[in-house]
């Protein structure tokens, strides 16, 4: 039994919890799997963590950063046991807003909404909004560079990071980064802390950089009567030089899930719709957009094109996006989704090309997501828990699909455990062991988050 | 003596040189600073430099990458001597200019302007604009992180490169990133090995995002009695959300040596100079932006603010801050020209304090630049060499004022051999020692582009 009841004198004793109700409520994230850890700590401060690093580097003890413990690709579970430093109860808090710069300074365990919602109030915008933004925090954010529905615009979590401060495994700190829009100065290690998933460092601090919010809004769906020609509506029409925020979509076997569930009016015999929002200061702006926009989606098929005159009619178009992820179960017991990504023109592709690998496997798998950045969740649902391998099958296929047509197996959920299997589709050895070694120079004693990402 | 002459065995006898004329041409960049290397090389192609690297690995022999040898701080420097690995021979080609996705690819050498050319014809557009654009590769500004007058708006390299092909030292090739927006398979290689300055591998191929290129674009100029209200005015404008293209400065010293060498009619009593560039898609845009610049600029002191109604009239603005840097030679025989960058508030603190510095060290800084995102190029005149090292006095004051103010050493020249000995004003021991692991990960055997960036 490794010397755990030790960290007890880093953060004491109303810290520390081995008992089988914490493993318990410890051992799970939005995936399905389970790993009891072998504690939990909630670090008070900094130095709790330099201390409770330290000790699991020189013991050789697993140590796993977590945060709301909501990733998609089991990030933060605790696949080889130890400790997990829970960021939550003493890691939440909004450090400072600096409206004269622009940028806004937090702690990891603070939620993207909170953070959202503290700078919209500043007149100030932090666009990143992955589908978790009311429970992720910013800190495992980072740590999976999280995406979100306003990418295709504004980018995602690694667009707005600036500066990080963050923890080594033997109990040093380093400041990664500044507070200035230029910095060349040493090596990028901010940029390799970002999606590096609680592998190399414990962050304990982040800087983000924040926009003016956009004083005018407004929302649009198309419908198509096939799903090749929305997915060449969406490429062309970025393309053509528009911005929209977002650009969703929804295919046919979706808009039927949620309109089964919540009768809404949505097209049932739509083979996709798309729905995109736009924004800027003015209202020419809107207009310019919506036009351009409108026009595009008729050129490729577009049936129908309904712009929300207000706020409940763009809610409304909202509906079906917002709750499609729940509403596809219908077609299954086990969900398998993924975040596989490819460059836009090759959206019409990739789309055809899954069709072809449901009907092969006898699967439905029902596609949405932010067609705006090529990133297609793709959910191959098993009815049968006796078909699982064949599931996972026919997902190895899809994400051969992505990377032969220059994509990758993740656009934003991560690797952690889930995709781990499959990171050799997309590696070659020579990369995967420079992946190795680059741990290494952070991590020389394997103690983060051991496990992950298929080093 | 090394075995160099094996080398010509890999890229042929006419791609191979050690005679004087060759050492002479490539042991120069744009520092003052002159060192010879032992042979110069040029790799016709991807194998040539795998199997340069892997000789050069196995025997030890320096490797330095190099460009267009115009970078402002030694990077492409031989200070240990060994092999110029030349890019500009045969890695200049533009691979392909992806309409539908918005991405180019291209080889190393690749002349900044020649693919803005290039793709500004498309109707996309590449913004990243370093003063050397005419002259400086794509390679060079990727391992620099070069930014430009544009970065206030657009941001820098890092902010367009998708992917990055590379040789490491070993001879292996790998493949970091995606021709997607969103990409979190594997760590973020492609992110570290920008602005590394060619210490960790030789990069074959660079895939650029590109954006469409904006209709409309407009330039204006106010003229500030003193220079702090300039600096308010910057830092404030950009906080009520207004993005210009561009918000560049000119302090007194550097419109009077301007004025003194072109007679343009530049207000030589004026504190400071603000030239701006805004765009946009509609007249409105454009009208919107310059209206709120005039507010903030005129709530900040600026008694004159003028709009070029046309492209001469706009041209004839940015004459002054296109020919500053040679102008300010007038005021001593040595220039050390440094390209700190602080957060924008701290601007009127910066400029303030190194005017203090001059004064103290009795030199004249004239300081102009890309105050938009924080980037001031403070020029430390030396008039008689003897004073040289009270130069550098000034220069090591400058920098910790930098540091102090939450800045950066560099915004976009990089470390490399010049600024190397700064780079612990910056830097704790733990994050030195963290870049040396890192640089250990790429290269065991520390035989690429060896000296630079005071590791």
């Amino acid at each position: 039994m490794r010397a755990y009841k030790k960290l007890r004198d880093f953060v004491g004793e109303e810290n520390y919890y081995d008992d089988e109700a914490h493993l318990q409520a410890y051992c799970y994230d939005a995936t399905r799997d389970r790993f009891k850890p072998d504690c939990v700590v909630f670090p008070r401060n900094e130095d709790d963590v330099c201390k409770v690093l330290k000790y699991c580097n020189d013991n050789l003890i697993p140590a796993i950063p977590r945060g709301a413990g909501s990733g998609f690709s089991g990030g933060a579970l605790p696949c080889n046991g130890g400790v997990i430093l829970a960021m939550e109860r003493y890691f939440n808090n909004i450090l400072e807003i600096d409206k004269k710069n622009m940028i806004v300074r937090v702690q990891p365990g603070v939620v993207n909404k909170h953070l959202q919602d503290a700078v919209e109030k500043e007149g100030l915008f932090y666009p990143p909004d992955p589908a978790s933004q009311e429970y992720s925090t910013i800190g495992g954010n980072v740590s999976e560079n999280a995406g979100g529905m306003r990418a295709a615009k504004y980018g995602i979590t690694k667009d707005y990071v600036m500066a990080l401060r963050a923890v080594l495994p033997n109990g040093e700190i380093i400041n990664a980064g500044k507070k200035t829009i230029k910095d060349v100065a040493g090596y990028n290690i901010a940029g390799i802390l970002i999606a590096s998933e609680g592998t190399l460092a414990v962050i304990t601090e982040i800087t983000l950089k924040l926009i003016a919010k956009p004083k005018l809004k407004k929302s649009a769906m198309g419908i198509f009567k096939n799903i090749e020609d929305a997915m060449n509506a969406v490429y062309k029409t970025m393309a053509c030089g528009i911005n929209p925020v977002a650009m969703e979509f929804l295919d046919n076997l979706s808009i039927r899930a949620v309109e089964g569930k919540f009768q809404k009016g949505l097209p049932i015999d739509a083979g996709a719709i798309l729905i995109t929002e736009v924004d800027g200061n003015l209202n020419e702006e809107i207009e310019y957009q919506l036009l351009k926009i409108e026009e595009k989606f008729k050129d490729n098929g577009c049936s129908d094109f309904k712009i929300a005159q207000d706020e409940d009619e763009a809610a409304n178009l909202w509906f079906a996006r917002r709750n499609v992820s729940q509403s596809i179960n219908v077609y299954g017991k086990k969900k398998l989704n993924e975040d596989i990504t490819v460059p836009r023109a090759k959206l019409p592709e990739l789309l055809s090309r899954i069709d072809k690998v449901g009907k092969k496997y006898g699967f439905k798998i029902p596609c949405f997501g932010h067609t705006g950045d090529g990133n297609v969740h793709t959910n191959v649902m098993v009815e049968d828990l006796n078909d699982i391998e064949k599931g996972y099958e026919a997902i190895t296929e899809i994400f051969k699909i992505a990377v032969e047509l220059e994509g990758t197996l993740s656009g934003e959920h991560g690797i952690g455990l889930s995709k781990a299997q499959f990171m050799k589709l997309a590696f070659s050895e020579a990369e995967m062991e420079l992946f190795r070694n680059l741990k290494k120079a952070f991590d020389p004693n394997n103690i983060l988050n051991p496990g992950k990402m298929g080093l």
